[in-house]
């Protein structure tokens, strides 16, 4: 019954709506467990924290992208490399501050809600995807950079769009920058 | 910052890493929540069979295959197209009773378990994803097929191979079966 170990790498692309519906199931399970809302948004962003530290090198190793030299171009990776690869969509990315360290991925349709119609009107605070904020700060830390990620605006709330704001913390390009 | 809504049925392939985490942290809650490894099952088991019981209409409207005729039939349309679409592997299937409504799947390769070595000690009665159990059982029953869905070997055991074994209960193909 055995079939060659070669296999093992073949095919990483999977059928979306099974990954749905299991995080939807991780989300109530949470919610059983955590009386509050923001003990449920802790622990799906605690989650993905350990997830994407992980991940982090399968997407190293599988996308074989370079060094980003900017927080945009960082940005723009998240967007159009990491989340095409993992979820299949491609948020729009815009930059937040004069700084140049605070970015939003704007995602017009969230593939993690596809099953979800709203929220229940007792979960008013729950960040249902927040799991994909504390993916994307465990991920980002592997590669020396800190930032805090939270949702700014989710369609599940009523907001027009789901917006993810990435804000980084450290500044290790800030030399670069100067000399522009 | 919208796009057209066309874009929804765009793209349903994901990279099977972040649902094999998501999955991992679902089963450690567990694991959290519940001291006996049976309860774990229990919960997966009832979790993927709501699981289940959703996913088949995607199933269904997507493969756009026609009805089985035989549960042999079934089985391997469960390994060949719903594995595949789902997970991104095609197990093996064989008959395990002359009576034909004992079937096997034989995965060499368990596309959940890729992040996880060996289940700790304290763990030992875990069926790690008997989540899957439930989601075959849940679609099954949505298209009128009973059926027991179990664990019979697990890698994650010791086991040569993982094997998910499918009884069915009822049998509305038995007048066909007659025939022959």
């Amino acid at each position: 019954m055995s079939r060659s170990p070669g296999r093992k790498q073949e095919n990483h692309k999977i059928s979306r709506e099974l990954f749905v519906l299991t995080y939807g199931a991780l989300v109530a399970q949470l919610c059983k467990d955590y009386e509050k809302d923001e003990d449920v948004n802790t622990c799906l962003d605690s989650m993905g924290y350990s997830i994407g530290i992980r991940l982090i090198d399968d997407f190293l190793a599988r996308s074989a992208v370079k060094k980003c030299r900017s927080y945009a171009e960082t940005a723009d990776m998240i967007a159009q490399v990491a989340f095409k690869m993992y979820l299949g969509v491609t948020p729009s990315v815009s930059c937040r501050s004069a700084t140049g360290n605070e970015f939003s991925l704007i995602l017009d349709k969230n593939p993690l809600v596809d099953f979800v119609e709203e929220l229940p009107a007792e979960r008013a605070s729950l960040c249902y995807c927040n799991l994909l904020c504390g993916v994307i700060r465990g991920a980002l830390e592997m590669v020396h950079l800190a930032a805090e990620v939270t949702f700014l605006q989710d369609r599940l709330k009523g907001d027009a769009v789901t917006e993810i704001g990435i804000t980084f913390l450290r500044k290790p390009e800030d030399r670069k920058h100067k000399k522009n």
